[in-house]
């Protein structure tokens, strides 16, 4: 039994993924750590919880990564950026695996960080930030297999990655032209007391945020720079503009992308622009063996209903033979897929356990 | 494996046997009946199971329960009022157990049926009237493990009597002075498409309906009249004030319940009203060893997301000295608790199962 | 045109005070008074107002009453409780007239105020105390036109009180029999930046709340002792169970309202139970001169949606010949008719203009 | 006083224009026209306008343009696609104005409506096809002053086009790298009773839907094809890409739309890629005295909550100089100025009235 701690339980994905272990035959989590609650019954914060947690465990505790690193297996750090990075010894991470859930190690370069997350302290410690291992389990499983550090990637960014990493990767698309809209529920903005995410603030309204300053656009641009490698371009970031909106609902991503097509030479010599066949084949060449990848086909469309609870990236597709332009489209369920459930992915990868275990839900609807 | 058929599968209630199914060690769903989806796949109508559902019976089959009775143990009916006793019959019956969803068998007095359910043709068959075990398993349990017929309780009522059966059948309040009001989610309105259900008709409002008429009325009303039998009652329906509400939410019911404290007569003779203690120790002398009901405790009041998904029914209270009532609130899921989960643990008896298998889900939050 | 000036200008009731007075043809606001903002522009907080507030005056400034006096004819505080009695002087009131949607004024006896609003410290100037006229204005009218300083009822209270008012004053009800189940949105929450009010906690839910201890509750059965009063009773507050609900909406609260009937005497000396016709008879005498109550008529329901953004209240009822109960429920804006709205209509009253200036919008729906 | 009539009353549309014609000086609804609903009191199905509307109009007639136009000065068709067009004559646009807020007259081109209108039925007539105006207030203001036929613009379609209207029309951006992705609250489809508009259905997710082939697109295309035509293009239709999305909120649309910046010669000569501020200057030239649209700056985002129930555009933009593209958003109330604000709008300059008239409602919030 896999003994995890988690620091942030109280937060909405630190949560998430003990709601996750209370399923999970071979984890078990032994460690709630809260700042803000600690000494506080971990189920009378998230009544959700009430009876479910094992008595001697129900109860928030200061985190302390030296002690947690005794008591724990694994480690989930859902903190706030600059948390992680700030404590993080190589005595600690030879003791236990850390998974974290915040910004710390998504980014290789240290520069593009302090670009992008201005104002945020952190402690650059070069050897570490090397090691961490970006984990979106589906692009890099192997390394993920035999990492100490994972940087569990954004809810976003998952979302907005999957949907495009086999077009950029085979050469579809021109990733220059690539333009990501994206539609986040609230939960993603976290459990802070925060004006703005009030319920009458909130609801019966919707807006975008962050317009071309979200700190999610370089860790899609690094990613989907190694994506475009693989067809041939030089494995540097690309360039996007990146949009999120905020919309009344729980949870739930979908990520609206528009890139212009590419042409592609053919077996026969000759050139063409894809079409919908060949854009579903190419999808399929990456995804069909993947459990938590849904290909729903051309023209059908991801609703994040269909994904809510679950482990599930949804995508659709649809070529313009108008304007040669593709839209694709992915949803998933932000505190899932896009934070706990992929963290848990990645700690089975890290265990040698089935990739799926404890995450096959099937999504609620209604 | 339990061979499951669902009529009306393409409902909120029918569909929700499915997902809890899929997760359930012991059961297969192998016959989706679905009148208005026949020949459709399952799994295009509820996008959440795309994917999950074994590529053979992932088909909406017309429903007909003599050929269903040959391919399952067990038929769940989420139907019409009227429709199963149309078409139940002795030799059904004789090869396959049914769950009935529907209000069908819930009544004892055919009488009573008719004058709440005006309009409702129905078969009139006293034999299976009287055979028919309503399915409340916290109450019913052991009657329920030798049934051939469930009666499954509706939602409002499930919540209704469990929150209030303790103090009527400990004669700790005057049944007559009952009063309940209940809140609940859209969902408890069906799948069908009725402008009233519409997302802009029920967003940012709330509204009674079905005052003093409700059909859930009578349930209550004849299972608590049981209930009242116990505290030296003669068994005879309880008269109660039942009023529903919808509101803007997919999914949930809250039971708010008034009545006025009677005397109990202490070991040393002497008469007092109950307090909360006295409530408190009611409660868990019928409570505390079951696994899908939760004591919040006195003052402590349940919230509809707390259960969210789950099977769980949570009950708060609070004795008024100033006016002499115990003000009961009770939360379940209508799709759960108060429908599908509240089968399934039906099934589970009905097959000696452990209660809880497949069932133990954690509510899901935010 | 009469000078307005807000405290508390940037909270929701406040804000909806200057949003009704922008199309008030007699009333300008002149003063935004602002504790939290001052110094910032009102319509940079509620973007619903850029380009609509005449510039020299759209600027929110710390409250002042002594300054306030000076430069305006109506004062308006939508303060946390304490406030206004804390600051409120002789020498002020003798200057501007003041309408308070704090709870300072509401309660007669500052005994029952300091039991049900315990923690919160207040000045108690009898004199104060005595003078304040209770501003509901179906029921006060005449004493609202010639008074200095208005308690503005709450929004519960408003909604409950007006909704059983002339059954209590004619004596068909049974009034220590009166149970109020009220559900609100969460624009009388307020303002504040706190966790409970997020969207993710509020959506998808429903909890009751202050159960058995909500301030409203003193304040309703002090002013339905009134109104029993005109039935034969002492005039001494009614005994009630008040229990609010928080419902996933913005605007908009319901209040469900169970009592007895009790028998009247018929001018042939018949003693009977009022029936539907008695009732509606009863509604109309009281109110069917009255612009802003609609009555539905019997069985015919309120429901938010039709009086949102409206200083309607919406009523409906039913007698129930089974328990011999009369059901009744009254809709209204929270933060119209349950805040904002009434207080311009106390204004109007003040300054001798029509009632109904300014307030006679059209609930706005979807 | 205007007479008004109105085809299509009951629909959310027909009923908004009810609504703001309630409180307009110069204009009175006279005929509420509802094929379902003839017979009934208006009022009685939408609620919100019980004891608002004069006696005698408070009834839904069988709509029949020849009886209407001789009751009524001008008409109001909130209908469905073909209606119009299959029942004008010349007779009847002798004696009425009409202000269509279906799709009949809105494409000049008979082809391209049924290229992209594909099963509807419509009668073509050139003639009136030539004779309509396109009721874009803000755009064709002077021709619409003496229309007699005009084509009320579709809700996404007045938002997409006011927001990059000046921008194409200055040749700031390159019309044929315009990408729209918009989001609507679900009022926009409608009032009928669908499946997919159910709460449950609707709730708690988002989706794409028309994606590529959505109705608003050429509608889009041709208007900024007329703005092109003013930086130097032939005025034929722009291509671009639209992809509406529908969210959980009753009312509110905000298109996000991105377009690659062109470069612009200064007087100097020189040629630069606009920046910020010469995209303020070059929406302060078409949009500074423009009273319904509201220009919000450089890095200010529009929210649909700030123009809820108004008339009013919000409108706010970023030049990322990364990508050197320009993202817009214009956020609308999809039932004002989408659809009945903009008619009424129309109405008034028709009429010769202010064209603010009735219209100048301050956002309602929360």
């Amino acid at each position: 039994m896999i003994r995890v701690g988690i620091v942030g339980a109280t937060g909405y994905a630190g949560a998430e993924i003990a709601g996750i272990l209370l399923s999970h035959p071979e984890a078990q989590v032994v460690f709630y750590g809260s700042k803000s609650y600690a000494g506080q019954r971990f189920s009378d914060i998230f009544g959700n919880f009430r009876g479910l947690i094992e008595e001697k465990y129900d109860i928030c505790r200061e985190p302390d990564l030296s002690v947690m690193a005794e008591e724990c297996d694994v480690i989930f750090t859902a903190t706030p950026q600059g948390y992680l990075s700030g404590v993080l010894t190589e005595e600690i991470l030879s003791k236990v695996k850390i998974i974290d859930l915040s910004a710390d190690y998504r980014l290789k370069d240290i520069e593009v960080y302090k670009q992008w997350y201005k104002g945020i302290e952190r402690n650059d410690d070069p050897g570490l930030l090397a090691e961490a291992v970006y984990g979106l389990c589906e692009v890099n499983r192997e390394d993920i297999k035999t990492a100490r550090l994972i940087a569990n990637p954004g809810c976003f960014t998952t979302c907005s990655i999957l949907t495009a990493y086999p077009l950029v990767a085979e050469g579809l698309i021109d990733p220059d032209t690539l333009i990501i809209d994206a539609k986040s529920g609230t939960s993603g903005a976290g459990r802070g007391a925060k004006l703005p995410n009030l319920f009458c603030e909130v609801n019966e309204s919707v807006k975008p945020y962050g317009v071309t300053t979200h700190r999610h656009t370089p860790e899609i641009e690094e990613q989907l720079g190694y994506a475009n490698e693989k067809a041939g371009g030089d494995g540097s970031p690309i360039l996007i503009n990146f949009t999120p909106h905020l919309i009344a609902m729980q949870r739930g991503i979908l990520a609206t992308e528009y890139a212009s097509l590419q042409e592609v030479t053919l077996p026969t010599g000759k050139t063409v622009l894809p079409d919908d066949a060949m854009i579903q084949e190419t999808y399929e060449k990456y995804y069909s063996d993947e459990k938590f990848i849904r290909l729903l086909g051309a023209g059908v469309w991801p609703e994040t209903r269909w994904v809510e609870g679950s482990n599930f990236t949804d995508i659709g597709f649809k070529v313009d033979p108008r304007t040669h332009r593709v839209v694709m489209a992915g949803a998933l369920d932000n505190l899932v897929k896009g934070a706990a459930g992929q963290a848990v992915q990645n700690m089975n990868l890290l265990a040698a356990l089935p990739e799926t275990m404890g995450l096959m839900k099937a999504p609620i609807f209604p």
